[in-house]
């Protein structure tokens, strides 16, 4: 169960209204790594989680972070709208500044929203559960959470580039730094989980099962051998079994496919004489 | 430029139709982690790839392979569907086997693609390129891929688990070695670019525009203290700028927000008196 | 089954062309509450009705009408981007006004319609059949329907305050107006339906079947106690089955909850020691 | 900013697994009418209101809880998964029972989710954006949430009725009871907005800039009259501005449309002679 | 404008319920070619048809007819619902027949719709304003329809195939005729447009300022000559304007791209040494 | 199995940045007819032909082309997005024509992709798999191809006319010049199909089985006969199989419909009295 209480977690007054950098926003509240995102996916991370009661607790805290995190950025979209000049219709048609602005924030701001925040992205794209990753498997979930960390925090590092507001900077300093903290922790607990178990995802499957003669081969379907010089093409397997190898010219290791004919009931191009 | 041979990269013929089981192959196809995923997105982040040739390259191979494994899933899911009897109503009408079978599988199998297979997930959902990761950050790409191979092989290897058809058993077990080389592959590429970069994605934004108080605090928002245990809540912290530290009683750091009312045009609900 | 006529239900012609606005007014056309969801809705209500003869014809009436307002908007759409200067790329290097209109307009209108409307909002995003509400209860359609002619309403307002276009201005009029009507229309149709049947919906459902402690009781999970001075928290409720509480402090019902491990064949994280 | 508490808000456990009424369950943790629906929905109101406390913090409240509503209906599509036969193929290729749940089931709940809930409807269609209604407008959005409740309500009952676990059935009558007062509390607060602002919405745009000879009327577009027979025909319309007209035999106030061709470089087809 | 009547296009009873076979009925009413995809498209191309008035004319007849369509599968589709057996939960869980039935049928038509049909396909997706074509090029939008109508007489023949039910069977075999109209309808308005324009689209574009060395050019990129075989591959072109050649072992005609680096404010990966 | 090489299939550079253009761009990169839509259209048809091994090796040699196609759309758009000007916020607020520029582009190019293409089209919706067609029949898809390669064509045209950079309309001259010999190509597959199984789509289907009483008859269900002057209302039909007849006062052939009230656990409206 949850409680709520009316004080922000950080915040800072935007020194203006700036309704095209609202629509910009909304890619941290409502694009594929935005707020929205890690607070769902966390905290269906730990709703599923059976029988480690560390990591549940731990995602549960961050996942409710998030929340606290939608919160700043839908304030802080909504003070950027207030001042949002949609009525200036006549005034628009003369002035080309002002046309550039009413021309590049989202519409839906002004019709849709009434100056509030949406659930959408910078381009005005819903968002949707589909991003949402949960897989029961923590090893593979941390290490998709670790990837929104990253990207999150590269979006709102290009969006601290984009504005000279320091009231929208001093925010993004704080959900920057929090991002920070956010890759050391899904690192930390990366590393705790590949020390017990290695460093496949997932550890359980008998590596034996597997067609090992390609588990640390590198095939090099793209002419040019420039992939050769990487980590992954020679040595020691991440993973202790092997030895990585290079496959300089690939071959296929089967036929070319045959399908049969449709049965009549399904009305295909019949076969031609 | 691409060019195509006519044959498989693997290939094994399943023992029998299952048509129920070609709608479950849909996922590691069309699903956020299905092939189509991979192929698009490691080929989108070698086409955004800017003047780091070895890692150009590298995506370019592993992105053409992905779509060898596009064809390899395709083809198995046709194979499956030959022999789905979807006309033999009345034998169904009185064949609770038939009908546990025509109602398992995807209808859409039938009616809209003829017995092929179709870019959609295991619940018959379509792919879509929201799932696409491909940041210009290389850091941040590379931990989504490794999430990706993470997830595939995982969801490869329980559907290695729902069937005991020798010849799908054969086919996935050369993908999920492939999984096992691509986490290898990511694994390795990613401690390349840690070791040049450091482990916090963007390296390049100064750390002290950060609100740097918060870079290593954990905040437990989420009553008890099990996530108190982890290596998170203490030590060094993992980008080893700091020590981590755990903030066990958690308070908001601002105060509750206050919008001003919108302006007439909007026509909001007036405030009360 | 349904005839067309040629002549629109109304019509005012718009003073110039705006291709920017036309951007807007796709908003209530192919939006979350435009014409197309109403049409659909409203004729999907009438054709699932099972024996409730005046209600069906209604629906269909009021169906049949918003065809011809997605008639009317695409008709305005299709004129406002008449004289939209899309090729005049030279002119657009050095004017920054016609720059500023090139870029607020939607691509599409000249890329994929060729200058006409499209099924989509005013961030482009296409209409999707989600939005339609059909559930076979007449009352709680209808509250539906009350709720989509009041955005409507709001929105088709927030359009005319941002043109100055008189032949806009003229047709919005219109349909504000029988935005109005149908607001009415449907708080009738409540009014009968509330009046037969009480304001819960459904009302077939035998109330001694839910957990009635909790059916008149507001929990004030937001710290602060500012919503004890509504209505719903004190005073007789609405349904005239019980009085309001306000439950100012509230806890959890039940214990935390504690989840099996999940089988060996699901390769879940396994609980760690 | 929000807490957790590990504690759920209401529980009762299920008798047996049931993974076909998992999926089931779905459509009310992430259907149109789910319950993330309703939290997003309440707390971007919360969060976009703008200068009316009461309404703003009874807003929080009911969001948050709708988060416990999450928790709960999360935790019990995990246990009704518990015990899903998965693996059981050579089994399930003889016994018809077990054949249909298992094709009667999510199949994403066994590949993707490992035996947890996801943020998608009966049906495996994610939740999205594109359903949650925000607008400003008080009144309105408190029309669209007694609708979400009625939907809400109707639909747990529907799941009431399709099965007979007493756990399951527990917990859907305390959900449906909070349904209850849920609608309730928006009749409540519609009620106190409609005394202060009149009916239509919104109620800040003057009335005589709408087009008031057909403010009142209703429009018999489908042929017969059986529509003239309900309250929204005759009578004081429920505005008090007029009364109801009924229009039994409609015509177009308009002319046909005609649209000029379009310039040579959007390369319509060029008009015929 | 749209006048509605009660009676249907055509009708024909089913001889019992068949749940299973409505959520297959509902490709051809919300599927990518069902029937709201043609009628919306024919609907969209009529009202943005710019001095055609012949064609205008037809496609609004035709767009009209299919909303005929939708209303005829909406109604078979609640008929084929009445007396699913949705609450016989415990002879359910004994009967393997009636557990292959609910578990194949749609679980949304029994919680969300009422037993009624709703805007999505066989799949449960919902149908996407993305569908439809409607570009302002009459030869391009005509080869869409003929498309259409092909998919969807295809569809519909195999849904035929699926189903011994007379009634089923009668309304299918209607449907069927009406998609064999419509696609010699397209096949003749199409013969008419290409005797006037030609056959390439758009047929207005200067033939001179097109790459002219490969408009007649097969590239075969795929190992093996069976394409030789095909009328493409030599012999004079479709359009008159040249002779079909054949690439047979083709190269680039390019060389490799190259990227700059990314501004330092875009903190994308520097350039490794 | 696929094979990359790394000179583009053609090649021009662009003469300068134009992200606002970078942004119309992906339409015929992502949109419902762009490369991806094409490529992935083709292979799939491919992969499920059965049987008819010239034509799989032509859709196979052309699906492959695409993928170079998508790879040359990519490229360009990196190259217009090199030196978008996103950082300088203090000049573009005095700047009219910067302030455009920065409106009209896709603010995800700069927030997501970093100066990157992405799988989306000129509104920024994400390409989905739902845009896809692979039937089985190999004429409907052909015409589905012959409509996709009409609509690309028509939007690539489109786009020339909407720049003045020499290099971009060189690179588009190569795309339109393919997409003509794609038409023909399409246009020569369909003509050998149809010689050899007639017009109607399937061909397979026996004519007897439908009702062909309206196999051939026109419906003007839209008032005004200008449709009675096309060679779709009169004269032999293009199927060889009757006279075309034109309906001219249209009748439903069916009656009112009647749906029987839902049982009692639907929890529909009771019926009024």
């Amino acid at each position: 169960m949850f409680y709520h209480v009316k004080e922000l977690q950080y915040w800072a007054k935007p020194e203006r209204p700036d309704p095209v950098y609202a629509k910009k926003l909304q890619e941290i509240l409502g694009g594929q790594f935005g707020e929205i995102s890690v607070a769902i996916q966390y905290l269906f991370q730990g709703w599923n989680t059976r029988g480690n009661e560390k990591y549940r607790d731990m995602l549960m805290d961050v996942g409710t972070e998030e929340l606290a995190h939608i919160e700043m950025l839908t304030t802080m979209i909504a003070h950027l709208l207030e001042g949002a000049p949609v009525d200036q219709q006549e005034q628009a048609a003369q002035d080309p500044m002002l046309a550039a602005i009413l021309g590049g924030m989202n519409p839906q701001h002004a019709i849709v929203s009434g100056l509030g925040a949406m659930p959408v992205n910078s381009a005005g794209v819903p968002w949707n559960g589909g991003y949402t990753i949960a897989s029961g498997n923590l090893l593979a979930d941390f290490r998709a959470n670790l990837n929104a960390e990253s990207q999150g925090r590269l979006q709102a590092v290009r969006l601290y580039e984009q504005t000279d507001d320091r009231g929208v900077k001093d925010m993004l300093s704080f959900l920057i730094a929090r991002d920070t903290m956010h890759q050391n922790q899904w690192l930390a607990a990366i590393s705790e989980l590949e020390a017990q178990e290695g460093v496949i995802v997932p550890s359980t499957f008998p590596r034996e099962l597997e067609k090992r003669e390609v588990s640390h081969l590198f095939i090099n379907l793209s002419r040019g051998e420039e992939s050769a010089q990487g980590r992954w093409a020679s040595g020691p397997s991440m993973d202790g079994e092997g030895e990585f190898q290079y496959f300089a010219e690939p071959y296929p290791f089967a036929d070319a496919p045959s399908l049969n004919p449709a049965p009549p009931y399904i009305h295909d191009t019949p076969p031609m004489m």
